[in-house]
């Protein structure tokens, strides 16, 4: 029996983080760069026009005004995408419009909305006029985005260890980015134990009961950025685990749920020593005590892997699911490259009260909720709601003393919340 | 020009909600329940045992103790799973695993810590003994999980309305739910425009930029629960356009980014136009103050489908990001169901000053940071690590407000955090 701390350190000590790969960077959403990335070359590339406008020599507008309008010659016109044609001098102006190249003579760019543009066309150009008003004078430089401001030649644009999002996705697109170097997603196997099992949508026998952890697990695995692969229910026969467990070992880790109890029937934590090394199978911290760590090695299956680490996570829901969050959660984000780790931690007030009645801290499903910038915390949500529905309902998870000592009313404690449904979502540093 | 707070009411007076879907529990993650969940029958269905032990009867143990055991006959095993072959007499104990049946006539369970059971046994029922000593007293009904405690016959397990997900899914599947009724997931149509485009991975000629928004947008639209349909760079003629949007009318709503402003070659608000209607096309807010709500119709597309929604977003990442943000977000939230739309705030006290210096509220990409319990956020990263490194560092969107007011250091104001990344996840309701 190790305290949970312990088995985290176990965990973060015995799980590795996984090789990198190359990946078209449309796909790498929520995973860990592997790589520095220096874009070739400054962007934008030449000066750019900022709005759609005017091209101009600024010394043209020096006695602009609204009263007082420049009018000047236009000689053409430059699209995003094209060259322009001709260069600039005194007294001309070139429509341009934005991210089109500067043409050469020009040092500014005065907006539409600076000139007779008409307000409300309906449609590009209209009347094609031969010259237009500029109604303000614009410094040297205005109005232009010029080469390398958005990224310089040999900066950094994005260190090795970002987590890629949308934004980050987007920042390597702008400068080309087709392929990127990322840490790989783990592929978890998933393995139900029990001979009360039967599948979803089967007819319910006495005695019997439903896989619930599998859709569960997989489900968790997928959200902490996993691929899981499902193997079904192994029964409680040794070979059969065992030969479940053979089929796992292409994957980079294993998750069993139940059987790891002391019941006569509880073979996971007999087969893992058969298979490898037990590192830990009981914790001190319930609901799913009952919950192990092993290495498991088979030199049959000739994928080429030595050993993988496997988690025997409790049968029950309740402990199915908190051995998920406390132990097999940071075990994923390690294997990804993630470097922060910790589970977030409000501090909320309690709304009502608890007395430790275990011999070792037992965590509670609970329900979160924030008024007027304030986190308050509902304990006792299972009484109201029944064991079941309680964890469909609850949206954190609180530790509760062991025996002895209570959670009261008005008591600021911490409390972790869950976001495993994201409608939205909120960051890692809270 | 309509403010920002308008803009939203008319995206979600124009987008509705999507019909519901049968679906398997299994893939059903971030789905909206649309139905009420009640279970066919009670759970558990019968009386089973909690812990693994010994089913026995309570007037058996009156006088047990530590020093004092009771002794009792062991009639045999009932494993989970299968149903017990006999009823229990006084001075007999029948071994019980977890999960498992109840027999008749045993009115509590004695847990093998409290028996002679030996404690670091390797296998099962070691010695197969005859008898079992019983060092404590459990009063009726200890340590037995009766029927219908975990949900009852006729209760309701889960309301229409709630969204799915790990924990959901494993209550649904405790009642052996294999298919569920959820709204089912928008399909989205992605568009890029503008001649200036080309795609990552190939030469950039002078002139030309990459097209950066549609992996950026296809997987936010992923992160929020819809479900990417890419359909290339349409060329700034009416033409291409308007065969883009049509090849999009299967979805159930397009999503264009660029050629939204007043440029001679900005297309996108006068297609719209064409093929259906305007609702706005500009907002008070900036970057990305050129951003279009339209509804497109194309009788020719034969897809049943009268109309759907287009939004033009911004071409310039910050700006299109943005736009995203506000307005595409709690779009694809209501098409989903979604009730909690609003997007999460928090307050931070500001790390460094900044004037407003525009006619509008101008967002700005910023960096939120917690310390011992407070926030702080970073306003002008963009200064420090230039316009495009910024947006892939910032966690966060502030508002500034307009020219004439200003935040300075210290003052606590309002944060949109974003966590487009998920390394880890926080709740809707901060």
């Amino acid at each position: 029996m190790v305290t949970y701390e312990d088995a985290l350190k176990e965990v973060l000590y015995n799980i590795p983080v996984l090789e990198a790969e190359e990946k078209p960077l449309f796909k790498c959403a929520g995973q860990v760069l592997a790589e520095d990335i220096y874009p070739d070359c400054c962007f934008p590339q030449t000066d750019i026009s900022g709005p759609d406008g005017y091209a101009v020599q600024s010394a043209d507008l020096k006695r602009a005004g609204r009263d007082r309008p420049v009018r000047l010659r236009i000689i053409g016109t430059v699209r995003a995408g094209r060259l322009p044609k001709r260069a600039l001098s005194p007294g001309t102006a070139m429509r341009i419009m934005t991210g089109a190249v500067v043409p050469r003579g020009a040092d500014c760019v005065v907006r539409f909305e600076d000139t007779d543009e008409p307000e409300n066309k309906n449609g590009p150009n209209p009347g094609n006029p031969k010259e237009v008003k500029i109604y303000v004078s614009v410094p040297s430089r205005g109005n232009i985005r010029p080469a390398g401001s958005s990224i310089e030649k040999g900066a950094r644009l994005l260190p090795k260890g970002t987590v890629m999002g949308p934004a980050q996705i987007s920042t390597l697109a702008s400068v080309g980015k087709s392929q990127v170097r990322v840490i790989r997603q783990p592929v978890v196997a998933v393995i139900a134990t029990g001979d009360e099992l039967i599948d979803l949508g089967r007819p319910l026998s006495p005695g019997k009961a439903y896989n619930c952890n599998t859709a569960a697990i997989s489900s968790l695995i997928t959200y902490y950025g996993g691929k899981p692969k499902v193997l079904g229910i192994a029964r409680d026969r040794k070979e059969d685990l065992r030969a479940k467990i053979s089929k796992g070992m292409d994957a980079d880790l294993i998750i069993t749920s139940g059987g790891v109890s002391k019941g006569d029937y509880d073979l996971v934590r007999l087969v893992m020593d058969g298979m490898g090394k037990v590192i830990f199978s009981k914790i001190r911290m319930g609901p799913g005590a009952s919950v192990a760590l092993g290495i498991v090695k088979d030199a049959s299956s000739g994928n080429g892997k030595e050993s993988i680490p496997l988690f025997g996570l409790s049968g029950p829901p309740p402990g199915c699911l908190i051995n998920f969050e406390t132990l097999v959660r940071p075990a994923l984000l390690r294997m990804r490259g993630i470097q922060d780790i910790d589970h977030p931690v409000v501090e909320a007030l309690a709304l009502d009260s608890v007395a430790g009645v275990m011999p070792m801290t037992f965590v509670r499903w609970t329900y979160l909720e924030k008024r007027n910038g304030q986190f308050y915390v509902r304990l006792n949500v299972a009484d109201d709601v029944g064991i079941l529905p309680c964890i469909a309902t609850a949206n954190s998870l609180t530790m509760i003393p062991p025996k002895g000592t209570s959670i009261r009313e008005g008591d600021k404690i911490s409390v972790w919340p869950l976001d495993w449904r994201r409608p939205q979502f909120l960051p890692a540093y809270l």
